[in-house]
């Protein structure tokens, strides 16, 4: 493809994405594409072809096989894990940053692609409220942009484990232990798998709304130090992935203070999850520096520059920076603001429905723009059944099955300690008031329909 | 921004890269950016808005102040590192990703992101001739897409550890060894940062261009064993950074009879090199499969589809598959072997004119589009001090900085063992006979310039 035909195949690529987008606001795409695994192989050729084709060919295959097997996260009717962050600022920085593709590593492999992170990170600190001394500007902390909160959870224990052996070389990676509790990302899980550390999950409680207290992290501590362990990291989060709890922080940091080994690190929950602040980037360039003599610049070697190379698991890196900032400029501040209290409205809209209804109740207090709900219906006979918590973890699993089955909506299930439970998560730019009625609607019809079945069930039974 | 917006401001941003590629095909961008580092800051706000700014405004700045700190890895005289792929069909490819946002870690998360991925990784293994047992369809290996080479080697070193420690729980950490050689890339040692193992780099010889042999591993393997060390796994690579050496794979496969705890992993550089095949996808899932509540789905459970977050170090994964299968069939096999056998010409074209000159010598055996070459002059004189080793590198690198004080070429420095050398990497798209005339030129006149300072110092100490 040469320039004149790339730039006639765009223009067709930016209309094709606003047809969609126009049947996505409109719900005349469905939420849960009609697919079965395996479908899509018999629909393409068996092996890459011996002459090039023509692109329109290729881009209609596109439209009439690849399109219909999207789950649309942006659908209005998408409730499911946490809606992706979308924008047209931010596919149109994806555009450009593709057209430079760059793998950015050092400075000098593009200046733009690093100054524009170093810049543009220390405006999203700034609007998050973080601390001065998470600034790139600072000279000791930072930020920058990683793949996954998944890489950006891995360095950090990589930095802390790093930083612990360094101080007590003598200890055993055998004897290391990171610390998360049980509603903490599975992120934390698959970093001890990767790295093959110990990991223990402290428990939590239903009373304290599934957040990590301080009492715990100490109780854990004294046990694992008796017995030679040496816990080395505690993650903490602010909005867990299954309740949006909220970590016990100032509790927490005051056990710390008698365990000075012990980091803690912040998991931010935010509209982009990969975005990760230090405030001493030494812990990951000493963890993490490889300088082979290709990767040598002036640059780098006068050390006026960051090398997010450094920063991170690999070498190449994306280069999402543009993307970023200007989503920060079209959006503003106060676009960002409106952007999550619209959420959260919709969210409160959702509550109130269920708190009027009979027929469910809501598990967990509602955090940021989640609900954690259950099927939980006023029992209708002094004998019915359904007043176990046994029984109604079952029925909640058959409500969840029926909703699964449906094609008009999506929702995640979870566990909060032995409650099993649905998630109820609002994010879509292009979700409204309407969307959340007809959810609870849909929600009320496949309730009543799992109860009555039940109650047959019962009757038959008994 | 909305739907219209989009259109408008999307056509736009096709047009902006239309005429930017139109002029690095010209040479009329420089390929050494004229920035320095700090150059952004003053000229952009110190903070996000507080109100979204119009989108034209944003772009207009991209233009003035973003663009022109690019390095343009396209351009016909960029010849550092190897170039990157780049082409107009992943770009589109890019595109319609972007515009799908899905972070795609499970079938359901969405079907179409991982279906096509499962067959166009079997399309590139056939195209490359691996063996059927690395195909998806093989349901026993596979292939997938991760985001660069150095998670692909992460990945490999984090499944051979737990494949090793299942058979041999006894053994400690601290004991395990990752081999690979002086010439492997730096993604071996950061592997080893990142997992806190041991790694030794095996030597390698210049009579044997720097191909690791059998003999070296089984020295070190005894040498090793004997001092009660567990190796557990050696990379070896085809057509390293340095100098595109490869690796003896018949005799170090011979040696791996004899230690069967030992794995071996190809490193296969290629166009794409975040491509990773595996026979068996166990070793895969065995080390990395976490399956929290929220991430149960039926699909799932009913284990008829391949669920790829269990393949790779994150959760989220960006979808590259659109991007693969665009460029696979809009270049059909032919038109890659056609790219390669381009590179490969041009480079041949530098061999010449190297091998014709009295100034320069290859260091190491051209291996496909790279030759490792440095300034090595006949003597004038017998007296000539430029015919000792170490004078030797110590004028190549004056020569080297030389060559990275100019702002119309760009090439990258190694050492092969003790020699500094010069790295010259055909890869662009836009690079044709005359660009490579141009460098040589360029080199030629450096040379002379070196070689001519370095004789009046001589005479001037002499």
């Amino acid at each position: 493809m040469d320039i004149e035909q790339f730039r006639k195949e765009g223009y067709k690529a930016i209309v094709k994405i606003c047809d969609y987008y126009y049947a996505l606001r409109e719900s005349k795409i469905p939420v849960i594409p009609p697919v079965e695994p395996g479908w899509l192989r018999p629909l393409l050729a068996d092996s890459a072809p011996q002459q090039g084709e023509d692109f329109a060919v290729i881009a209609e295959d596109y439209k009439k096989h690849i399109v219909p097997g999207y789950t649309p996260w942006q659908h209005p009717s998408f409730f499911a894990y946490f809606p992706t962050g979308f924008s047209f600022e931010g596919l149109i920085g994806d555009i450009f940053a593709s057209a430079a593709s760059n793998p950015g590593f050092n400075w000098t492999a593009s200046p733009s692609c690093t100054e524009l992170e170093i810049i543009v990170m220390d405006w999203a600190a700034q609007m998050l409220g973080l601390d001065r001394s998470f600034y790139n500007a600072s000279g000791v902390g930072g930020g920058c942009l990683q793949n996954t909160a998944s890489d950006a959870a891995l360095i950090t224990i990589v930095a802390a484990r790093r930083n612990y052996t360094n101080r007590h070389p003598e200890v055993k990676l055998e004897d290391l232990v990171i610390y998360v509790s049980t509603q903490t990302h599975s992120l934390g899980l698959k970093a001890a798998l990767i790295l093959g550390l110990q990991i223990r999950a402290l428990p939590v409680k239903a009373e304290d709304n599934f957040s990590l207290r301080g009492s715990t992290v100490r109780e854990a501590l004294e046990e694992d130090t008796k017995a030679g362990k040496r816990p080395f990291i505690l993650i903490a989060t602010v909005g867990t992935t299954s309740s949006g709890a909220i970590d016990n922080l100032p509790e927490i940091k005051e056990v710390a203070k008698d365990y000075p080994d012990l980091k803690i690190h912040w998991g931010l929950t935010n509209f982009d999850s990969s975005a990760m602040w230090v405030r001493d980037r030494r812990y990951l360039t000493e963890a993490l520096d490889i300088t082979p003599p290709f990767l040598r610049t002036p640059q780098g070697e006068a050390g006026t520059v960051i090398e997010f190379r450094n920063w991170h698991l690999g070498l190449g890196r994306r280069y999402r920076s543009v993307k970023l900032w200007f989503i920060l400029r079209g959006f503003g501040v106060e676009g960002f603001q409106a952007h999550i209290r619209k959420g959260i409205a919709l969210n409160r809209s959702f509550i109130e429905y269920v708190n009027k209804s009979p027929l469910f109740k809501i598990v967990a207090p509602p955090a940021f723009s989640l609900t954690v709900f259950r099927l939980d219906p006023k029992p209708q006979t002094p004998s019915d059944s359904i007043a176990s918590e046994q029984t109604l973890n079952e029925l909640n699993q058959i409500f969840y099955g029926r909703i699964n089955a449906r094609k008009d909506i999506i929702l995640t299930q979870t566990k909060l300690n032995d409650t099993f439970c649905i998630r109820f998560a609002v994010g879509s730019r292009y979700t409204e008031e309407e969307h959340i009625k007809q959810a609870f609607d849909v929600l009320t019809q496949e309730a009543n329909l799992t109860l009555e079945a039940w109650r047959q069930r019962e009757v038959g039974a008994g």
